[in-house]
C-alpha cells in the first residue's frame, strides 16, 4: 500500500531525492563505488559539496558576505554554538516553543540572557507579538517554526540587533530575505536532506568578537576557512541534500515551494476549521504551514485512538501528535504531494460520517 | 571494471552494509518507507539503535558499567568533549601523529596537558616507548591507530591513570581488554559505517568529575541517559553500522576480523619489503596493519605517478600517501577482501619488472 508520510522529523523527502540517493548508494558518480564509502576528498564529493553550497546560495539569494557550512551534530548543537561564537554579554531570545527554550538554556551558560517574551502561558499556541528587543544585546534569538507546537514567524523581523534564526523546520519554505539576518541554522532533516547534517548560513563580519577562547571544531571560522572540509563531513546526507536542492531549482524554487506549501496548508486547516470533529490548537494568525496541529473536540476525545487506526489503514504515516499538544500533527514539508495531504482529509471526512 | 578500494576513510565497506543500506533506503523495515525518511522515533529505528548498541558491547565483551552512544560531529568533536568531560586539572597525551597533536591542541583550552612523549622527531614513523604516565593526571589519551603515518598500538596499555583512547582507525581489528579503558571513541567511517556518526564506549564512573559547567549536547551524561536519542541521531549511518556489527559477527567476530586484516597486512608488507622499487615508511614494530604506508626507493622515486596511474588502470583505488609522509597508502580496513590485496601485489611486481 503506498504510505503518506506525515512524520514531523525525519521526514518525507522528495523521490527525485531516494531516487538519486539509492542510486548513489550502488554507485556514486560512476566511480564504481557506493557514496557509503568513497573518501570525501575524492574530486567527485568535493565537486557535490561545493554544488550543494552553491545552491544554497542561489536559492536563497545570499547577499556577499554570507557563508554556508554542512555540519554535524544536529541543531542542538547549534544551541551552544551560537552563544559560544557571538555572546559576549547579552542575547535576547524569543521562547516559542521546546526548542526555544533549549536554545534559551545553553546560552545561559556563556552569558546573561534576556527572554523578550514568552507563549508559555499558553502552550506556546501563539508567537508573542509587541515585545522590545534591547539595542545592547549581542543578538536576537528565533526559531522561526515550532514544529512541536505548529506556529510559524513567516516573515524576516526588523530588529536593531543581529538576528539568528533557527529554521529547522521551515527553510525553504518561503523566499526570505537574508540581508535581515546574521546567523541561520537547520538540521537537515526536514526540508532538506535525511538527519546527520546541520546547514548553517553565518554572516561573515558577525564572527571574531568574542574573546573567549573557542573549542575549533566549535568555532565556525574553522568550517568557513576549509569549505566545510575542515573534518570528514556527513558524506551521504550532503549528496541527497544536494539532490533536494536541485529538486528545488527544478520546481521552480523557493517561491514555488512556498505556493504549494500554503494550497497544502490551507486546505487542510481548512477541513480542521470544518469538519465537527476536529479543532486546530493554535491561534489562525501564526499557523506553521509547516506542522499542522490539531485536536478532537471535547466530545470525540474518545475517539482519538480510533482516527490514528482508521488513518493507518489508508496508508497515513506519522500524524500522533507530539506529547506536549496531543491529538494529531501532519508534517507538510517541501516534498509533501497534495494527493497525500488530500488522502488525509478524505479520511477526516469519512471518520466524521461515521461518528 | 571491478573496483579495489583502498581508501583511507570514509572507506570500503562490506558488500552486506552496502546491499542492506540501498535496500533500506528503498524500503526500511517494510515499512513501506525509506531510511531517509522515518522518524527516528518509530519503533523499527528505536530497534536499530538498541540492537547496534547491544552488538558493540556483545562484539567488544565490554564489561558492566560501560555505555555505548552513537554522536554526531565526527571524531574531531571528541578532541574537546573529551577535556570537557573529563579534564580537571591535568591529562597526559601520547604524540604519534597529525590526529593525537589536534586532540592536545583541544585538551590544552581545559587545562595542563603533559605530552609524555612524542615520535615528532621522525615523522612519525614511530610509536614511542619508555615513558611513565604521571599518576596525578585526569587521563592519559592515547590513538591507537594513526592513520596518516601508518603506525599502531596493537597492545591494552596498562596505565595507572585513566585510559582514553582514539581507535577511530583501528577498532574492531582486535579483540580488546575494554577494562583497561576509561573512555574509547571512533569516527565510524573506516570499520563501521559511512562517515556522520561516531562511537563513544563511555565507562560511567568516569564521567561526573569535572566542576565546570558543560553544554548539553557536550555532555556525555546527556547521551547517555536518552540512550543516544536525546536528539535526531544519524540515522542511516547508524543502520549501516548495524548491518557492518552483523556481518562481523556472521564472519566469526572480531577475532576472525583480526586474523584476515593480519593476513592482508602480512602478504602486502612481505611485497614492500622484497619489491626493489619500495620501502616501507614505518619501523617494523609499529606497523599498522589497518593502514600500510610505503613509498619509492630513492632511485626509483620518479616513478610515483607512474605507478599510481598503472594501479589505477588495474582499478585500484585511493592508494595516493596523505601529502605528510608522501608515496603510497594502502588502508586495508576489515572489509578488505584478500582478492583485493592481492591486485595491488601482482600491480606492484608487475611494476617492477617492467622496470
Amino acid at each position: 500500500m503506498k504510505k503518506h508520510n506525515f512524520y514531523a522529523g525525519p521526514s518525507i523527502l522528495s523521490e527525485f531525492t531516494i531516487k538519486n540517493t539509492a542510486a548513489a548508494v550502488e554507485n556514486f558518480a560512476d566511480m564504481g563505488l557506493s557514496i557509503l564509502e568513497v573518501s570525501h576528498r575524492s574530486k567527485e564529493f568535493v565537486a557535490v559539496m561545493d554544488e550543494a553550497r552553491a545552491l544554497i546560495k542561489e536559492l536563497l539569494d545570499l547577499p556577499a558576505g554570507y557563508e554556508v557550512v554542512f555540519l554535524g551534530g544536529g541543531a542542538s548543537m547549534q544551541f551552544c554554538m551560537v552563544p559560544y561564537n557571538l555572546l559576549s554579554k547579552k542575547a535576547a531570545y524569543l521562547d516559542t516553543g521546546t526548542w526555544a527554550s533549549k536554545a534559551i538554556k545553553e546560552a545561559k551558560l556563556f552569558g546573561e540572557v534576556d527572554v523578550v517574551a514568552s507563549s508559555k502561558d499558553k502552550n506556546y499556541t501563539y508567537i508573542p507579538k509587541g515585545y522590545t528587543v534591547p539595542e545592547d544585546v549581542d543578538y536576537f534569538h528565533i526559531t522561526t517554526n515550532n514544529t512541536i507546537y505548529g506556529t510559524e514567524i513567516r516573515e524576516d523581523l526588523d530588529v536593531k540587533a543581529r538576528l539568528v534564526a533557527d529554521m529547522s523546520s521551515d527553510i525553504f519554505s518561503r523566499p526570505i530575505d537574508a540581508s535581515k539576518y546574521d546567523l541561520i541554522y537547520a538540521g537537515a532533516q526536514k526540508n532538506l536532506a535525511p538527519a546527520g547534517v546541520t546547514l548553517v548560513i553565518v554572516r561573515t563580519d558577525a564572527l571574531g568578537h568574542v574573546d573567549r577562547p573557542i573549542p575549533t571544531m566549535l568555532n565556525y571560522k574553522t568550517h568557513i576557512e576549509k569549505d566545510s572540509m575542515f573534518n570528514t563531513p556527513p558524506v551521504l546526507p550532503i549528496y541527497s541534500a544536494l539532490q533536494t536542492l536541485k529538486w528545488y531549482k527544478a520546481q521552480g524554487g523557493i517561491a514555488a515551494m512556498e505556493k504549494k506549501d500554503k494550497e497544502n496548508a490551507a486546505i487542510l486547516y481548512d477541513e480542521i476549521d470544518r469538519n465537527k470533529l476536529f479543532r486546530g490548537t493554535v491561534v489562525p494568525e501564526d499557523r506553521s504551514i509547516m506542522n499542522v496541529c490539531f485536536v478532537m473536540n471535547d466530545e470525540y476525545k474518545e475517539l482519538e485512538g480510533e482516527f490514528n487506526t482508521f488513518a493507518a489503514s489508508k496508508g497515513i504515516v506519522g500524524i500522533k501528535g507530539h506529547r506536549s499538544v496531543g491529538g494529531f500533527r501532519a508534517s507538510l514539508y517541501n516534498a509533501m504531494p497534495k494527493s497525500s495531504v488530500e488522502v488525509l482529509i478524505d479520511a477526516m471526512k469519512e471518520f466524521e460520517k461515521q461518528h
